[in-house]
């Protein structure tokens, strides 16, 4: 029996990353690239599912597995069904770690998670951007630089609409003039959750050894301690103590 | 133009209110109660709406004039459509305050702004409550004793499926053995959330003094600092500084 | 009787600041020109202390009449005597507010109370700075713009030494490619503190007017809600309930 | 080379120790009974060092090989010099784990590293108390029931003067009417903190199965990400871009 962490990247995969820039970047998919270098570490275990999958790629089967299920979406948010939705975040509560990477701030599990808007201003000018480390106690951070530069990403701006985060990990510079909290923990119920800003489709920084080197540190933070098949909300008729 | 803090006292309000313990306790409705007590501070106007008003008393004339919002909800949760919750959450997003009181914890806007299960055990017992302040640094607990009892309460315990509040402002004690996280705030984008746990309906626990003042000081304390339109996310195509 | 929030800004203030450069900004001192500007807020009433004061500027007189302590210390942290210190640490726990400005982050109160090194690392290039708000809904961030530049300020920079903050309301940008938490509450016992980056002793940024609102805003948040004569550790020798 | 846990178990461990009736539960005194429990983890080499030993049982040599440091102190905080104060603060800021037990909440490493008073309410009555999971997420809880009782342990009561916990891992309720916030962590700089209620010197509270589990989850948390030989303020005066 495996004990390796069990790892799905789900991915929107449509057209528009099956061709042009994005394909030419990750011919595979950003799905398939994000597994690969999860699978290079010996604790890890990564599949992928995509949205045309059967059930969105977020079927029971699928998840049953999952320890930890890293999500990048960008343009098809709104078609996701809130069935999957809702069936994402339940198992969120129940103890299966999620990292939301770049534009999944949007995303519906995203927000149902956090409560908040995932709000954000941002542009697309490929700028150059140095991502700081904030909290170097933090397992995320291990072996990363205090700080490292991307040459082109797309820029993230404050105020950025999350609550406070359990561990603020990255703030990033952006060379136009803009401030990010570009790595951020929260927990939900028994779920970790970690937000991870880098990674727009048409650059190629999925091969970045620094952000790979977060990500799958992410992933062994965001294991479950505990996982359970529902969270009751008992009736505990009998009192413990004499009333 | 008053310049009072506008509040709405929203309650499912149905029959089960109106007719044996709980209309014996609360004649007007337990909304009425909570509004009575709130309007005699000079700075606070509240009104009332309830499930069977129109739009289930969530209208955006109703939203629009409410700066705070306090949720009192048991059994309909689940008959509050969709379009009226995801108002609210809006809402506070966009700066309302709001107040849940005792089992609003299963409502939806609560799950939804908190974006955890809101689960915990409990017991009908009407069992004894002493109520400890843990941060008497915050004005919500201005001019409550460091601890006080309810004779009867609802028991409501531990482990509570919320996420690490901002403050947790009181623990409360039950004779028969448990302790429950009863007053704790929050922060989701612009609004300030409020949870405390007394008010089962069969107990007159808002007549208590304290209890008004807890919630009155709550409704000062979620105040909007600000209010916007929309969380927009903009295209900041121009770089603040040269690229 | 005033009821008039009471302000005294402390600020070592010794022959370096009273010549060259720093005097031909400030000739009245650093604690003068802050005193200055809180001054014309109709509820403040500041006035000032310093190191060549009689018990270096921290008397019990001065504290008992204190409700909001500002402090800007930056080269002489390690000629406070611990005594003061102990009282002044003291003071915030009972309650006084205390906003600790620029290079006070090394200074023995606000070590003491954090509980961290302070540490971080800086450059006195005199750059450009961009600040940033990141928490819209505190009071500190009311009547700011989303992001302000200060032309020429000393960097400071990540990572830096301080505990996960109540809330983070300002992130600088440095044009040096450096990233700063610059506006940071924390709570202690039973006072408030607030620290912000502004205020290197060569440039007349405390003339600037985004700057003298947010401390303006501060020392109104750090108003103490409650002040006691001891925080006593009580022997509670008789039980609430039977045992 | 072991890669076990390097723990030291510090206890002040005077004559009020070495007889009556701490002596007669722990006749080798509370640090090797918390040791031998440690001990019989694989993963812990667990040894001790008392007040009386040379540096007040807290020698470089002793720091140099810690990994996590285990405070019980009770009479004696007053004694301990501020050298070795210092430099169990200064150890911590660099990564060293630190657990205090019991009533190491006064003292001095546990005040300094917090910045808060430590203060409760306490009462020697040998009373029953439910120790309550309030976040089983968490791995500090791993494997402890949600709820366990020890039949006799001294009383502590909230208002707890700490600042807004990392973590809130247990809340006690004690059969007199008090709750407590017995299981918290805090992080300062590179070192991470715990602090844990049971143990006064008259009841054989180590020797509980639930007791131990926690502490030895502790240790295992505590244990250091990251070392370092300094926290540097760095001049850093060559800018990472262009100015």
């Amino acid at each position: 029996m495996s004990k390796k962490i069990q790892v799905t990247v789900w991915n929107e995969y449509r057209d528009d990353q099956m061709t042009g820039e994005t394909a030419a970047i990750y011919p595979q998919g950003l799905h398939n690239a994000i597994a690969d270098f999860l699978n290079r570490d010996p604790d890890i275990e990564a599949g992928t599912s995509v949205i045309t999958d059967s059930e969105q790629g977020l079927s029971e089967t699928i998840l049953d597995k999952t320890d930890v299920l890293v999500w990048w979406g960008h343009r098809y948010h709104g078609e996701i069904e809130d069935a999957y939705v809702g069936r994402v975040i339940d198992r969120v509560r129940r103890g299966m770690g999620i990292i939301f990477l770049h534009s999944a701030h949007e995303s519906k599990p995203f927000k149902g998670l956090l409560g908040t808007s995932g709000h954000l201003s941002w542009r697309e000018a490929g700028e150059r951007v140095r991502i700081w480390q904030t909290d170097p106690s933090h397992p995320i951070a291990a072996g990363v630089p205090l700080n490292f530069v991307i040459e082109h990403e797309e820029m993230y701006s404050e105020p950025f609409g999350v609550p406070s985060p359990e561990s603020t990990i990255f703030i990033s510079w952006y060379k136009g003039g803009n401030v990010f909290r570009s790595g951020l923990t929260f927990r939900r119920d028994l779920g970790k959750i970690f937000y991870f800003q880098p990674g727009h489709e048409t650059h190629p920084n999925y091969f970045n050894e620094n952000v790979q080197k977060v990500i799958t540190n992410a992933v062994k933070w965001a294991k479950p301690e505990l996982r359970v098949e529902s969270l009751a909300c008992p009736n505990d008729k009998e009192p413990l103590e004499n009333l």
